[in-house]
């Protein structure tokens, strides 16, 4: 039985973070709420909504392993790492692997939050204001945090800069090739700038994307592009770079 | 040894979900940023921000484990969950627990934002406005659909509505009950409508207070007091009851 991915079918968000993994790896799956009728979005609706479900996720990404239902992305991650060579097996190795991970979420979050600082449920639309408001301080202080210190991470691994952990690649190099991505997509004009400070994770980006399965899949059908229905969305309102060096 | 712990030193924040875990499984700790003097604050900062610590956390809280330096709320208690008994042994079990840990701490960013929808880096004041309209969205809508979803997940536990993961409490047992002594501080007017809603969530708070060792912590001068300094915070104005039933 290959897993069964189940996210919504028209955005990256964050199942894209689980199926760089899968991709990777090269791990047989589904993804599940892109199939076609009622294999497709209800199946993946069932599981989130169903009153029979023992162990119900609170919201997709989850994924399906066997009897495994597992949801919340880090916690995914956690799982295929373990069972697929995404992060080192020493618990040392994994529970700092994890960290940047939940770190990374974080970054994600609060990137999220730059288009819907009030409430998720309403629209873009209905809370524009606030949302120049936060997203101005995401590029001014917590973008370059966030990329700062994931540069710091690779400059200090003492067996190289070439990956977050060790020196072999794990799900977070895989994550924080996505963060990249996104952020170039969301804030093109402020990433441009940003960068410049950012050498090694921008080094560690690319060379993510040149991985043979990496750079089939971002060439396939499988990768939905960025679009603003996602969590990176491009306003170019809220793509305006801070006043100064950085 | 003793574990140490750094967080910082005049709120609970984070930290009171690992100080949490750390008091009921009776594991000895030093509370490393309040000891007075240069082995207090200073210390945790020497760790936060120095260019010679190879695995640097991004924020604290962090635990020191002989030679582990752990980040990230949800990882410290995934360590401790499987050293200390504070999570079930198997696969499963273990992964289920943290998927509810995480979840908590998605609950927990939320009622962060609603003093600080705009920026963790200015004072509430200077987003007051926009508080108003997160708390209010964050009433009407995500408390109840934490809440609820906690709801359900006791009473679909297999092995009864005690406890969130199987017979026996684990780290996210203790994460809600801080989750709702939260909530009720900060939002008291609002969750005595709520909870009328979560029989089976507040009960779980009541139980786990009743522990022995959580109850002499709380009635320690080691549980630091809410205040509007920490996550929790009681600000009148953002406490209005969501119209209608709930």
């Amino acid at each position: 039985m290959p897993y069964e991915l189940h996210y919504w079918p028209s955005i990256q968000g964050r199942g894209e973070f689980v199926r760089l993994a899968l991709e990777d790896a090269d791990i047989a799956y589904v993804d599940v709420a892109r199939q076609p009728g009622t294999k497709g979005l209800p199946a993946m609706l069932r599981l989130l909504d169903g009153k029979d479900v023992v162990q119900p996720p609170f919201a997709p990404p989850f994924l399906r392993a066997g009897k495994l239902l597992i949801g919340q992305t880090a916690n995914i991650l956690l799982f295929l790492g373990s069972r697929h060579g995404l992060a080192p097996r020493t618990e040392a190795g994994r529970l700092w692997t994890h960290q940047l991970q939940l770190t990374i979420a974080d970054a994600v979050n609060e990137v999220h939050d730059t288009h819907h600082p009030i409430a998720s449920g309403l629209y873009y639309e209905d809370q524009r204001q606030e949302a120049r408001r936060r997203a101005a301080d995401f590029i001014a202080s917590r973008a370059p945090k966030y990329l700062g210190y994931f540069e710091q991470v690779l400059a200090r691994n003492p067996r190289g800069d070439k990956y977050l952990v060790g020196a072999r690649p794990t799900y977070a190099d895989l994550s924080l090739f996505q963060l990249v991505a996104g952020l170039r997509y969301a804030f093109p004009r402020a990433m441009a700038r940003l960068e410049q400070h950012q050498r090694l994770v921008i080094a560690l980006h690319e060379r993510v994307a040149a991985r043979p399965r990496i750079a089939a899949y971002l060439a396939s059908e499988r990768r939905i592009p960025f679009n603003e229905e996602g969590i990176f969305r491009h306003y170019p309102e809220l793509d305006r770079p801070a006043a100064g060096g950085r």
